[in-house]
């Protein structure tokens, strides 16, 4: 096999008159007055090779022989193309290769689909062939662009001093958090190690041991009833530092990140971005992960329905609700009776009971509803909603965490078909000023909204005994374009406070020292104050590459169903595998 | 906490006169004259630091509550050390800092260990506390370096055109190869995943698709029995190429190590490495992975010795076996009879049966064996071990495996305590023309010596059937100063190539088709040729570290038994666990 000397997709006119050999795989081949014509192509792009008998006839017997996506090395002169058929479309558009020798290096049968962008076909099949599906060049180029953004976070971490240091993959499993995945342990049957769902302890262990700064692009691992946007093992920009404030942290996720987009996107991002508190978000956005490149926002009604007759209000305000509403402007027409109800019914899968709406017309409010609203209510409320003729007024009366999941979700649907945002636009945000713990109502007791070595803010200590709910965390978040791409803290770094914490989540102190007792142990040998950011490389992957799809940035996802289609994994393992193990396989009853 | 304006290791007379606010760990603290002083440690190194009544008589004061490995920040001026205090073994021995404030970030209980190079502490205690263990300057150097090696990769890799591709963690169990660590499935309770040993299947369909030239730094893992320089979770610099020879494989690698090399030992390594075949290496070293960098090589000494009336030889020449020597050049005097006596009980954990000697005196061999020996034989056993007064020969006579696993360890050995090489030479060295198989009498049949996706050389493809035990691989290891640090190969692109092989390792074509399948159709769909190699980085960084334990390049390692004695995996799970998994512990009978 002749070596290499060009991509096929990096040929232009400035290779005219050389003479090339090109390696790859036939994307078409067109036989015409005599002549045989093959769009070759390889990871760089797609370049026309041509096949005349007059300049060899044995080339071209061979091209006769060949199909789609065989494998072929052909060498031959770059020449221009004659002018009407110069392809302006294709960056090789200008030259073609007049082929002296071709060699077929590898044949293919036909593909279960076309190597094109913008295929109709199965996610299953698209999966159990993932090796031809990421031929499609829109899939190389989403690889290509994740190759170059893990690039650039590590160049800038490197910059900044951080090391990259590897923690280890089977480790301890622990109750806190999402399921862990198990591995049975064969020197000690019956024991496990859990993968690990983030490096998070080990990386504070790193800062205790005084490596100040540390990074890891890791692979982290939950076992989740998986949706559209989860897989199994996914992938972590991880860091940690000690002696920083949230604030410095925060400045070196900004650094990264806008270098990153300028990298990939050719966008300078200014810096700092926007920060926004987390009562201002779910309060203004009905959502911790705000997409702020467009307004829709909520505004809070319960004053102005409070003495309507309209008991579906008034019963929420009652129960200790509140009752918010979303002005979607000059949507009025846009939105049939029909229409509604199926926003109603998409709001419904958040909770809410019902979707009340209004549409705004020059003189009144006209809708179901409106007659409950005099017409000073009706002013008040235009006033209020700032609602003009032509606005379409949504409403959610519920409790005030139904009424922030159902309009906060129904804002960003809104958003999408009323196409109120830049696609291309890319809106950063951090989210601060977290609560400490979240309430479970399943659990029957309070869980951290972060982790459990979140730092909570110095002068809500004391309130982990008496008022875990009004704790605040020293926690941010980093949203883009409505996605949480990440999540970081400062860290607990002294023995008491992790007790009283782990006290708060229901841990007796054996079950603490038990679970967490080697982390206790760390904060009393010199631990020193740190914190640090984990960011989901996935996501922004996915959100850079205006995917909506988290599959699309993996190259051998899962389904929802945690099977890789094309290995067929998770499989069936031999007896003499598990005897090993000392496990057996329950029997289903 | 006010915002660190220095490392304390990198501060020099070129700061004096700088206020600098330092934070760190207190190395040792001595009182005298009044005056406290404490050597301030951090990741860049120990920095002195003075508490003066004078200048501050608070700081002093929070000074005397200071203990080692208490977290302090302190605030003072950088100034010129007296001539007499001047530590020339200190980067910052000329200068100190008088302090006019400080803080106590966090207290430290006396450690376990002090926290110093060279200590002598058990295994065990390290472990148990890897985050002081770590904090010692010789550990903290090691990360430091491996950071830079796998830098220093990540970017030749890049610049080289090579594409950063995560492969899954959670893959498809195979038999072929070491036991694979297993992880139930929930979801198909009774079905597991694996945890891949290396991405190799999952790379090939990477060139498959046409990525051309992918790489990884990636975890593999092996539920190996372990040994002083295995761990069950290691790292791999691994990497594939589409239409490449194996010499330009070869010189990607060669690029990358010098690269590493030069960074972290600022030392030139010329290129290309040496090379040497397969066999050249067993016959002249014992060993695939000879150490080059001295001689002590192993000679034939059959043909001298087949006549001579001693029936360990002559006997082990009629079993079919060989005798061979190796001359420890003017060493008789060296070793004792005992100290032989104990050269012998080693190479008999190598399954040599005794170690036959003689000492070369001016006139006569020396030893048990030399009766046998006549003047003529003596002389010609002189000429052949090209001996003279003041050698010791050392022979074994066995079959050619043990001959070479005996008298290989020992040549390494008597390498190391003979001190027959520089300690910080690093000797490169390929092997070449590898045999596609071994013969595992264990299992009765032939195993790979790579891996079944090794490409034979193509004259011996028909050899898969015939012959099997004399087909040649294209495959290669790269080995630095007698540790296989990495290993590569072309791989087989056509399905019924890959057929032959999987029947000549024994498969069922079913077996074939539910294990490999998926590649195999893979090969049918346009699969260029390819090849790559795998680096063992861990190794790599142990070498360059110059330590002989895989240990100290791992932060967080496991102990021969594959426990994690920081965190006490693995660990038991709760019943919970195990019923959603469908598992059930065996009841040890």
């Amino acid at each position: 096999m002749e070596k290499r000397t060009s991509y096929c997709g990096e040929l232009t006119e400035k290779n005219q008159g050389e003479i090339v050999t090109l390696h790859g795989w036939v994307q078409k081949r067109r036989d015409l007055g005599g002549l045989i014509f093959i769009d070759l192509r390889d990871r760089e792009g797609v370049v026309q090779v041509v096949f005349n008998p007059e300049l060899s006839s044995e080339a071209l017997s061979i091209a006769e022989g060949i199909r789609s996506e065989f494998v072929i090395s052909v060498k031959g002169e770059v020449t221009l193309r004659r002018e009407e058929a110069v392809n302006d479309k294709l960056k090789t558009g200008k030259i073609e290769v007049l082929a002296s020798e071709v060699t077929i290096l590898n044949r293919s049968k036909t593909p279960p689909f076309y190597i094109e962008d913008g295929i109709n076909v199965s996610d299953e099949l698209r999966l159990k062939y993932r090796y031809l599906d990421l031929r499609r060049p829109e899939m190389t180029a989403v690889f290509k662009m994740r190759h170059h953004v893990t690039r650039v976070f590590r160049e800038k971490l490197n910059e900044l001093g951080f090391y990259d240091i590897e923690t280890p993959y089977l480790t301890k499993s622990t109750p806190e958090g999402a399921r862990d995945y198990l591995v049975p342990s064969r020197v000690y049957p019956g024991s496990f190690y859990a993968l690990p769902q983030s490096p998070q302890i080990l990386k504070q262990l790193l800062m205790t041991a005084g490596f100040d700064k540390y990074y890891q692009i890791v692979r982290c691992f939950r076992d989740e009833d998986l949706r559209g946007d989860r897989q199994p093992e996914f992938t972590q920009v991880d860091l940690e530092t000690s002696f920083l404030s949230k604030e410095e942290i925060q400045e070196i996720t900004e650094i990264m990140l806008t270098a990153v987009v300028k990298e990939v996107k050719g966008i300078e991002i200014p810096r700092p971005f926007a920060r926004m508190t987390y009562d201002e978000a779910m309060r203004r956005f009905g959502s911790d992960k705000p997409d702020v490149r467009f307004g829709l926002e909520l505004t809070d009604v319960s004053e102005v329905v409070k003495d309507v007759s309209f008991k579906v209000f008034t019963g929420a305000l009652e129960a200790g609700g509140e009752v918010k509403a979303i002005n979607a402007k000059q949507a009025a027409e846009k939105y049939s009776r029909k229409d509604i109800d199926a926003l109603g019914e998409f709001v419904a899968t958040y909770g809410a009971k019902g979707l009340a709406w209004m549409k705004v017309e020059q003189d009144e409010l006209k809708g179901p509803i409106a007659k409950f609203f005099d017409a000073s209510k009706q002013s008040e409320l235009r006033q209020v909603l700032e609602a003009e003729a032509g606005d379409l007024l949504l409403f959610a009366a519920d409790t005030k965490e139904t009424v922030a999941a159902s309009l906060g979700a129904l804002r960003t649907k809104l958003g999408k078909d009323l196409a109120l945002y830049d696609e291309n636009e890319l809106a950063f945000l951090w989210v601060t000023d977290w609560p400490l713990f979240e309430y479970d109502e399943e659990a029957g007791r309070f869980v951290s909204a972060h982790h459990p070595f979140t730092l909570p803010r110095e002068e809500d200590i004391e309130k982990l005994e008496s008022n875990p709910e009004d704790a605040m965390a020293e926690a941010y978040d980093i949203v883009l374009n409505g996605y949480e791409i990440g999540g970081g803290s400062l860290r607990i770094y002294q023995k008491d406070v992790q007790q009283k914490m782990l006290r708060a989540l229901g841990f007796s102190d054996e079950e603490a020292e038990a679970q967490f007792g080697f982390l206790m142990n760390a904060l009393e040998y010199g631990t020193p104050p740190h914190g640090g950011i984990a960011l989901g490389l996935d996501r922004i992957v996915m959100i850079l590459a205006g995917s909506s799809n988290l599959r699309d940035t993996i190259a051998f996802p899962k389904t929802g169903s945690a099977v890789d289609l094309l290995t067929q994994a998770p499989s069936s393992v031999s007896d003499g595998q598990l005897k090993e193990l000392g496990l057996e396989i329950e029997e289903e009853s």
